[in-house]
């Protein structure tokens, strides 16, 4: 399919199938547009009933004009669209922009209509975009090719570059923000239900455009969501960051998994572990974009998380420090030479403690605020800063903007400010900000979360960095592989371990026994207290069935014990293949934990980690991170969790060995990655997590095979 | 103390002490900004250096005046401060702002002359505003006594009073939401260090203030914050929203507590529960009391918190449905006679699910808008609209605002509008829905949110209507208020179980033994297994210090551990008290819940509740409620912590006695009550809660009286 998109964004000619002489209707509003805002390229109209519309030629059909456009736009009824796409092909268009509904949005014969479509496209190898989408606007070159309010705009052209799903959010998202925003947008286009060029292909395409700097997308899902690590961290190294929405947010778990780590797991999850490990920004909001976006366009990161706070209001650097100390800022700790300059000025009812608060003494001597950032910005414990200047207006305010331009352009921190004044009451003090690139808030707290941002990414990209220095471990197992893909049913618990022990991870002691005798032979071997367990194929779930047993002591307890569980696993399920009963160690100490893997259609394996029992099943306080997974993720992934100062050595409890827990977790998305066309989900509850240095044991497991 | 403050905000003369020349000075502004305002009372700048100040007379002293003015302005320094205020106590001056700074904020000789303003103020009963604040706004009078930036500009007068403990901050709020946000303030007042009038007075003064209709605050702490909650429910009783600001939040607990309880309250604990029962909407930025504001103006709360939504735009319409969804509301389910009527004109291609997306057909068929919000708002499950319009603008805003203004008048429910247009494209719809009072918001997401904010202080006024119906149980116990009256040191397990079983509140069978052959009797009276603990009022961790031994089964086992957590407790402390050792019956099944009392020097004494162990101290899963408790505010305080579905029944478990764990909480309540004087901190930990209908028990306790 085509990926290139230059001719997509920049066509030398583009035709309008469908298009109508009611300007203001959908069909009619692309000609309108492209020609009101200056087209450059041809223009084809093409309907049957008209000679021309506004003054341009009209044609009968797609084979009679004199070209083959670079771009076509399909505004016709779905039913027709098919026979439109078939005639592009034949005329070899290579991209088609597809604004008509009644798809795979309206359930039943429109899925299959676009079906049809997406065949037709890969037969003629014609990049769609759509359907159900409202096009595309390229400003810099002035291609407006769509529909909307919007579109009746003139725009600045800028370096932020966006791909939405939704048509009418997405350019809501460019208006507010070219227009009042102040982050200029260079290119938007709008996907729909994306049966051809999809959402990542444009993200591809804008890392790879010289003049794009700054990435915005909404989704609301990814048909190939699997590569989204793999280009978030091409845009990491790139330099560009991507500000991103995921919505559908509310949506249930998947209701028919067996295993819990495909309970807790559905695709929010999934996002949510490949932003984190991609580096892709999360927004929430309109004024998210704008607000991040104007921060990364000062064209600087920080080298640390450690920040400093000037301030004229001790109330809003109290609001600036709540907001970057829960985002995982720190407040840096000034150094003595610092504190000893800013002695000799700072008032003494002022606060020479980070946030520093000059107060409203700048009224009285305007020199304060910048012989204070000044000394901030030299500090080495310092890796940027944050000036707060409430509402300074007029031409006051211009004097103050002066010299924080002088002393910003001076360092290579970030400086950002909250500064609350209007912009009508501050054009000239904002014109310098804006010229000079240094972000302005109107809120510190805004203002927080902007350097907050910068922050995290800055860290991804030094996580990023550090990870490919890293090699994902490869473990390829034949005799796994195979004998896995015989099985259509669940794997018990002995078979599952035997499979998790070929890949590295510690289980523990155990012998399946078909017969009392054997038990307690087996027992003896490895020792009282043992546990006993019914192994079956049909019973995945064995305490359920009361098919298990712990902590037997003694050979008495052991005989009445194995009777004991077989009935009530007959009781639970009479027609269960029972396998044996397993006679096991009985694991004791350490923090329990659970491991698995999901195999997602759309993002591939992935696997979690949480704590055992509530903490992951009722807390839902578990962490997940696609494959592969390199020991720096490993770790990551641990301390993510809320309930990690229970391994760290909570409540009196010696540290758990948190070094072999992450050896576990990469040695199982080492198996997750050799056996994805094997697995669908996999369990295990608990692994045992020993004192420091003793290792981990998987105690139980459960591997569901992919349905044949 | 004069909390009656109309004369305050509407004074008939002001004087300005250290009054300057120098107008551009802070205590230059002030005469200025009065002047320039045109103020219509009488203005006495006080300055003994000049005779006028820009053609005002000025007086030598405050004995010079020839009245006692309402209000009287200080910005001297701050040595000076103490010798005027006296002045204004010999002269009768009812009110005084001090602005001047270098009080308790700097520590050291600030905190004393602050504690010396203080009582000079009381003796002469001066109301005292600040010191260190910036002053006061009466925009609807004129008076804007202060200084600062936003003095400058003139502003609306409307219905949203404030008051700020932060100067700069308070008035860049009130700045910004006035003018450019369309949410215009009535009277703005900063406290600063508030050694006088305090935050919690004005609001009680804004409560009873006929003309403000909403309430904003900015609060870093309160020193009278025991009055919140009951001041909250009187603006919850008056119809007058109060949106506030916590900051500081980012402070470490109480490091000396004793008992998890207070070790996991803090401040911020204690204001999250109080804003909670008080219905005090907790905001975070400044959008936030624009747009809620502009929400609580349109004068609508819904019946309930079943939202419907219309859009043109499916993806705004899904963002709205997280963000809604996510702070507690629920999406209606259409009545069948809704979605006859929808069918009759909505677009196949459209959705008739709640979202209803009538997509960007609206292009080509304006009505779709208005019968669709029509057919909507007359449905018997919808307690609230929101309607999303994309960024329709120019004409044809306009006549769909038209329509919606129509359709809106009919119906008494809320309806919001997520309206992306920018201001300057959509000058006449805004307008006309800015005469209807409809609130419109540039994004889905801010609408979603103020939406939340309606339906979250509309079930807080239902809640508190509720509350009012039940009374809270008293108890009143001399024996257990003298016993406790006379400790000094922690109260150990079993006398303080006694104190809580006179209080209703179930504990274990247990006796004291001093002797190991009382210690075998009481065993076998109350049956085996049992529980041993050390007593010890210098040994409050009974288990750190081993001197514990769970679940004994026998004589023998029982002498044996007799000697040994003797032994122990001698070696963790041997200069420890031994009272005896208390035999126990060992509590068995039933979920683990922990309770407490902190007794807090500024809200008094509050309630905790969470679940044992892990959930408690690492997780910090615990709720506070301030006391008095009622039934319901109980039940609530339940079910807000995370772990609730574990008391609920989750992982096959039966459900608990959660009625009798709410009595308990309502008991604890009425304990700390009647003990307030006494009680410093107590534990119930573990509080086991038996299957439903099985009642609680307490296992073990821990009281720590309030030093002599």
């Amino acid at each position: 399919m085509r990926t290139d998109l230059e001719r997509f964004f920049n066509p030398r000619a583009i035709a309008i199938i469908g298009a109508s002489r009611d300007l203001v209707t959908i069909s009619g509003q692309p000609l309108k547009h492209l020609t009101s805002h200056h087209y450059k390229g041809r223009l084809y109209p093409v309907n049957p009933r008209y000679q021309d519309i506004a003054g341009v030629k009209c044609y009968a059909s797609i084979a009679d004009l004199p070209e083959a456009p670079d771009l076509v736009l399909v505004l016709v009824n779905a039913s027709r669209v098919a026979g439109i796409l078939r005639q592009c092909g034949a005329k070899g268009v290579p991209y088609a922009i597809i604004f008509s509904s009644g798809f795979s949005e309206v359930g039943g014969g429109g899925v299959s209509l676009q079906q049809e479509l997406a065949a037709i496209a890969r037969e003629h190898d014609i990049g769609v975009i759509g359907p159900n989408c409202q096009g595309m606007i390229n400003v810099a070159d002035g291609v407006f090719a769509g529909f909307g309010s919007v579109f009746h705009n003139d725009y600045e052209p800028g370096v932020v570059s966006m791909v939405s799903q939704s048509g009418g959010f997405g350019f809501s998202v460019m208006n507010l923000s070219s227009k009042d925003g102040g982050l200029a947008f260079r290119q938007i286009v709008t996907t729909g239900n994306e049966i051809g060029v999809s959402a990542l292909d444009f993200i591809s395409y804008y890392i790879r455009d010289p003049n794009t700097e700054i990435i915005v997308g909404y989704i609301e899902g990814l048909k190939d969501a699997r590569r989204l690590v793999e280009i978030g961290n091409k845009a990491l190294a790139s330099g560009k960051p991507i500000l991103m929405w995921k919505v559908g947010n509310t949506e249930q778990g998947q209701k028919a998994a067996v295993s819990h780590t495909a309970n807790l797991g559905g695709a929010m999850a999934l996002y949510k572990a490949a932003f984190r490990q991609a580096g892709i920004i999360q927004v929430e909001d309109i004024q998210d974009v704008i607000d991040y976006g104007r921060a990364f366009r000062c064209g600087r990161l920080p080298r640390g998380s450690r920040l400093a706070i000037i301030t004229i209001s001790g109330g809003a650097g109290i609001l600036m420090t709540d907001e970057c100390i829960g985002r995982g800022m720190r407040l840096a700790e000034l150094a003595p030479e610092t504190l000893a300059k800013l002695r000799e000025f700072v008032p003494s009812f002022g606060s020479l403690l980070n946030p520093v608060d000059v107060t409203a003494a700048i009224f009285n001597d305007t020199s304060l605020i910048n012989r204070t950032l000044q000394a901030i910005a030299d500090d080495p414990n310092v890796d940027c800063v944050a000036m707060i200047t409430a509402s300074l207006q007029g031409e006051f305010a211009a004097t103050i903007a002066a010299e924080i331009v002088a002393v910003a352009g001076k360092t290579d921190k970030p400086v950002l400010l909250a500064w609350s004044a209007r912009d009508a009451d501050a054009l000239e003090a904002y014109g310098m900000l804006n010229d000079a690139r240094i972000p302005h808030y109107k809120s510190p707290v805004r203002c927080g979360r902007s350097l907050a941002a910068l922050s995290w990414y800055a860290q991804a990209k030094r996580r990023s960095e550090a990870r490919r220095a890293e090699v994902a471990l490869t473990l390829n197992r034949p005799d796994a592989k195979r004998a896995l893909a015989e099985k259509t049913a669940d794997v018990s618990e002995h078979a599952a371990k035997r499979i998790l022990a070929e890949y590295g991870i510690s289980v523990t002691q155990e012998e399946l026994a078909t017969g009392k005798e054997q038990a307690l032979a087996v027992a003896r071997r490895i020792g009282y207290p043992v546990a006993l367990k019914v192994q079956s194929p049909d019973i995945s779930h064995k305490t359920e069935a009361r098919a298990v047993k712990l902590s037997i002591a003694s050979d008495e307890e052991l005989a009445a014990s194995y009777e004991e569980i077989l009935v009530n696993a007959r009781a639970y399920n009479k027609d269960a293949k029972i396998e044996g009963v397993l006679v096991q160690e009985m694991a004791k100490g350490g923090v329990e934990a659970i491991l698995g893997v999901t195999n997602d259609p759309l993002f591939g394996p992935a696997v979690m980690f949480g704590l055992g029992g509530i903490f992951a099943e009722v807390l839902k306080d578990v962490a997940f991170r696609l494959v592969p997974i390199t020991p720096s993720v490993a770790r990551d992934m641990i301390e993510e969790i809320k309930g990690y100062p229970v391994l760290a050595g909570a409540r009196g409890r010696a540290p758990a060995d948190v070094e072999a827990l992450a050896d576990a977790i990469v040695r199982l998305s080492a198996l997750a990655v050799d056996l994805e066309a094997e697995v669908a989900e996999l369990d295990i509850n608990p692994l045992f997590v020993m004192d420091k240095g003793k290792g981990v044991k998987a105690a139980d497991a459960l591997i569901r095979p992919r349905k044949k």
